[in-house]
């Protein structure tokens, strides 16, 4: 498919913003490691902090948090917890800015991510926000606000900066920018051919929550202007929704075989897809109130009920024109992998073809994930 | 050991039980089935309704549920899955009391049941109270108190009945003879050699959420004046508390081994032990605050922090004179298998050895769990 230089210069980007942060942290500012969408940018911005996403989707620190945690949980906890112990990063390469935060703001989503952050807190202060499990009750509401309050509280404790208003609705104007920059980027995915390929996406999206705001509009209005003048070329390839669990950057593993097997992806229901961008905030509503609301929508598994997921699916498939999706889940993540059976059922309604993979991020399942992706997309041509 | 009439008697208290709810809701009486600690009993009771526990230890529902749930969760969420879906009990036998309950009022505690619940719904009709999963903060209590008195509207509804503060009292001061009857029980339970082993414990424990409130009392004062009187025989045994995951009815096999390879189980760190009946509920104060407040503190795994579950099991080690610890978890739970971590640390600092058993409810493990107990034994005696 075509080559986007945009892509091309965010290789230079990693190691561009670990010196920019590095400057900001020894002029005195702040910086703060996030694992979750259900943590605001808004707030940390507001409070004048950096903020560095820190899941882990690189195999090699794994053994370093088995070390601590059991085997047989998924793989993102696991990678995002060797990378941060294994802080000097002696014997593994690559992890370097897991070290650069002066707080984590972690959220209770999953059980082994809640459980993890209590062993974390022993190497970088952690902050955590507690989540109502319920998105759909004004008293969940209210007591999402009430830990927000809370978080804002401790953001401007660390910063030592007031958190006011006036910098909250900049800073969610400023999302929202970023969150019409996607939603343009994924509107050009409409098009078939797609003029951009999945795996060129996920490059971009991985760097969603590590590149600082500007950086990441930049890039994303560059890329658009690039993808807009992409001629259609080539036959139709079956066009692929990924849904279920995020691909943190180091994790390309699932949509590569797909790519490499004939398909192409149009649209990832994912953290790093459309569930961290679909739904802008409020601007003219109170912003606290604003952003608990759009916020606590986040259709994610650990919500229930979580129907809002299933709608969301069956209206994208139909949007951009999907013929399959794989469902993709991490080993043991309890919460997509059982509501598995909600989409399933959902979308043999619809009539569209569904696969499952449930994967690690080892490489010993790539044939065999390889030979089940080839005949999905037998079946779909 | 000594044999306990009182736990004879339990053989056939299931079949009465069975009648009994038959006999109730023939009369129009409405039967809830829960499945955790974290449900307050007294706003069931308070509102006329009876009550039977659904968790399953059970193997022989499991195949079952994996036609609707991954085979990788924990085999307690399979269990009951299977045997409410497998309704009729048609080729599985023994699942009866699941099928006879109007509602079940289940609670959001960890990944696997919470998604399971939503499934479960199609079954029978099931009211999800939302819990904050921290156990220490104002606010999350403020969450838990309305959700609980949502829970009360939603009892009232189910039954007609209108829950008063003076029904919530009566049933508060009854829950609370029945804990006070369980500490007495394992007041007798500090004695060396002690006058009861774990299995017979457990017979009772899992019959704890099944019996109605009267006759639990019944079994357990007959009980505790049979064990009042064993003469204290034989040999200093290792004392062992169990500590993890719960073990509902049908499943015995840990214990078993433990007390086959000469251990005796003085202590059940657990839902089917202290976690249930510890703390009393303080009949002071307003009963739904006070029900708030006492439950919300159940140290459970899907709480963060959970430190007061690393307290308890240290106290608790030392009041029954424990000479190891078996940390016992279900394959998959997440919460407790990461929790491990602390505890370990924590009982390694105390200097009580630990043994750490991750199971199922299969019997293809029971050689090798045995081994790893005998060697445990052996390091203990």
């Amino acid at each position: 498919m075509h080559c986007f230089k945009s892509l091309e210069n965010l290789k230079s980007a990693y190691i561009e913003r670990i010196h920019q942060v590095s400057d900001e942290r020894r002029s005195g500012k702040k910086s703060v490691g996030t694992f979750c969408l259900f943590v605001p940018d808004e707030i940390i911005f507001a409070a004048g902090a950096d903020r560095m996403i820190l899941c882990g989707g690189k195999n090699d620190t794994i053994s370093i948090a088995e070390q601590y945690l059991p085997r047989n949980i998924c793989p993102l906890v696991k990678s995002s917890f060797g990378s941060i112990v294994n802080d000097g990063c002696s014997g593994v390469k690559s992890c370097s800015h897991f070290s650069m935060v002066d707080m984590i703001v972690a959220e209770n989503t999953c059980d082994s991510k809640k459980k993890m952050y209590e062993l974390l807190d022993n190497y970088v202060p952690t902050y955590v926000i507690d989540l109502p499990q319920r998105p759909d009750t004004p008293e969940a509401l209210k007591y999402f606000v009430t830990e927000l309050d809370k978080f804002r509280d401790a953001m401007e404790q660390l910063t030592g900066n007031k958190v006011t208003n006036e910098r909250l609705r900049q800073e969610i104007i400023s999302s929202n920018e970023t969150r019409k920059l996607l939603h343009s980027l994924y509107e050009l995915r409409k098009r078939d051919p797609s003029p951009i390929s999945g795996v060129d996406m996920l490059k971009i999206l991985q760097k969603q929550y590590f590149l600082s705001p500007g950086e990441l509009k930049e890039h994303l209005r560059m890329l658009i202007s690039e993808v807009e003048s992409v001629e259609p070329e080539g036959a139709h390839r079956p066009r692929i929704m990924i849904s279920g669990c995020p691909m943190p950057g180091g994790n390309t593993k699932v949509p590569e075989i797909i790519e490499d097997k004939g398909g192409v992806i149009v649209v990832e229901e994912s953290c790093t897809g459309t569930r961290s961008f679909w739904d802008m905030v409020d601007e003219d509503k109170e912003p606290m109130l604003a952003l608990a609301e759009r916020y606590i929508e986040i259709p994610c598994s650990c919500m229930s009920p979580n129907d809002r997921r299933i709608d969301n699916i069956l209206e994208l498939a139909r949007d951009f024109k999907v013929d399959g999706v794989v469902y993709y889940t991490l080993q043991f993540c309890h919460g997509y992998n059982i509501e598995k059976y909600k989409v399933q059922q959902a979308l043999k309604k619809a009539g569209i073809p569904m696969l499952f993979v449930e994967t690690d991020y080892s490489n010993s399942d790539v044939e065999q994930i390889g030979l089940r992706v080839d005949a999905f997309m037998e079946m779909l041509s």
